[in-house]
Order: structure tokens, then C-alpha cells, then sequence
């Protein structure tokens, strides 16, 4: 069964190149973007900037493919591709959760961004805490890598 | 342009209606699901069980089609669809955070589910504190609903 999605919008960002992109966001408060949405689907930000931060989920375009294992940029081990974030997965949906500066129109200012230039934007979603939070999970290897380090 | 996806599993609940899903999963912790990963991915589940959250990625099979703008279920007021979590989205994409409980080979036993029984499976990531939560995030129309309660 094939699932078609077409792009909503784009996202532009300075990372031209996958080197260029942070880890995640989160760890990169200074890199902005702009996300342009397409003027057909524009009316659907209305209320969007009560929010400060929101869940951008796009398509990989630079994914080459995947496979089963490979090793996070944050670890030396192979793991399993659903147990890390890299970009070659089965289905290449990445998402990022954004802070979102400001909105003109059909384009929202954001920051916290690691999201390559020009990639397809699929959807937008209002980040709540009292959704998506879970203080409390463990995070598998990741938490070993950190321990590692203390 | 067109983005082509293939389901990766097919998510398994009790949730059989719109009306029987939680408003979401962490409001529901008793809500149990299986989440079946096709064999030619399994895999990819390595180091998964080390994991006390995953983010399920799937397709809203049930959606309608989208509107610009709707009434959230915690709000009377119509609010543009990419402010809320609906699921009649330009491109129907689902996003939840689940507890794991186990992994029997190709399923993952999960609970805090408010997915549909028999939607088909995306992708899953591994939900990860450093990276997922913003506690201080605003909420918006959202926030403003809970202060009418208070």
C-alpha cells in the first residue's frame, strides 16, 4: 500500500549540507529558519503564535536509503535504525520540535532548527507539554553514553 | 510533488471508533496496544527495549480530508488546523508518544495509546528527554483553556 503526501510547504534554513546541522535543535538555540507555507494551506496557522514552540515534521530529502543498523552521531555502536533519529530510514519523516520567534503571514521565524535548506515540509504541530512531555523516560543507549561521560 | 510512503506495521488496539480514543495517550495510561513491525524491518528494533517511550509515526487512516480551520476536542472555538492535533490534516500524519512495555521479536507490547485499531505504522524513533522536552513550552489556546478551569 502506497501513502501519498505532498509538501505544504518548505523549510530554509543556513545548513546547506548535513555537516552543517546540529545534533538536535535543542542544542543550537542560535539556528534560525524560516518555515514557508504554502499559500493554500496558509489559513491553517491561524492561533499558531500562542504557541512557542511547534513540531515541524517533514521529509528527509537528502535520506539515501536505509538501513537496518547504523551508528548515531552520538555514539560508537551500531544500533537499530528505529532506536536513534538518523535521516536513512524506511520512511524518511523526520520531525523537530522548533521554537517558534515570530509569524508573517505564510512564513513563521524559528529557531532551535536543524532541518536542512529547502527540505519538503508534511505537517505542523502545536508542541503542548502536557502531551508531549515525558520527564520521567529512559533513554536507552543514549542515557550510557552520558553516564560514560559523568 | 509527490511523497510516497510504505507502511512499516500496523499498530493494534481496542480503539475501534473515533469516539473510543483517549483525547491522548498520556491521559490514558491503562490503554493497551500492540504494535506489529513487518518482518523485513525487525531489524531496525535493536536496542529498542532499552527505550521507556517511543514516538509512533503513522498514517491517520480514517481522516476525512482537511479544513483550514476546526474545533479542537478541549475547546469550543474553531482554531486553525496546524494549532491543533486533529486528524482531518493536509497530510494526515499522526504523532504519539507510548510507554513500552515489552518486545516479543517483531511486536512492541505498548500502553498510553490513543491510536486506532489497525492504522498503519510509519516509522517509530526513540523518545529522548535531552532532546523531546521543553518544559517551559507555551501552550497556547490550549493554556488559555485550562486557566478558564482553574
Amino acid at each position: 500500500m502506497d501513502i501519498v503526501y505532498r509538501p505544504i510547504g518548505k523549510i530554509s534554513t543556513p545548513l546547506k549540507n548535513k555537516g552543517d546541522a546540529p545534533i538536535q535543535g535543542v542544542f543550537a538555540p542560535e539556528s534560525l529558519g524560516q518555515v514557508e507555507v504554502f499559500s493554500e494551506y496558509s489559513r491553517g496557522l491561524k492561533d499558531i503564535e500562542g504557541f512557542s514552540h511547534l513540531i515541524l515534521i517533514y521529509h528527509f530529502h537528502k535520506s539515501r536509503g536505509w538501513t537496518p543498523l547504523r551508528k548515531p552521531f552520538l555514539d560508537d555502536s551500531e544500533r537499530g535504525i528505529f532506536s536513534i533519529r538518523h535521516f536513512d530510514r524506511p520512511n524518511p519523516i523526520g520531525i523537530s520540535v522548533v521554537r517558534l520567534l515570530g509569524v508573517n503571514n505564510n512564513v513563521l521565524e524559528v529557531c532551535e532548527v536543524d532541518i536542512l535548506d529547502g527540505t519538503p515540509l508534511l505537517d505542523i504541530k502545536p508542541y503542548m507539554p502536557k502531551f508531549d512531555v515525558r520527564e520521567d523516560a529512559v533513554d536507552g543507549w543514549l542515557g550510557n553514553v552520558d553516564n560514560k561521560k559523568d
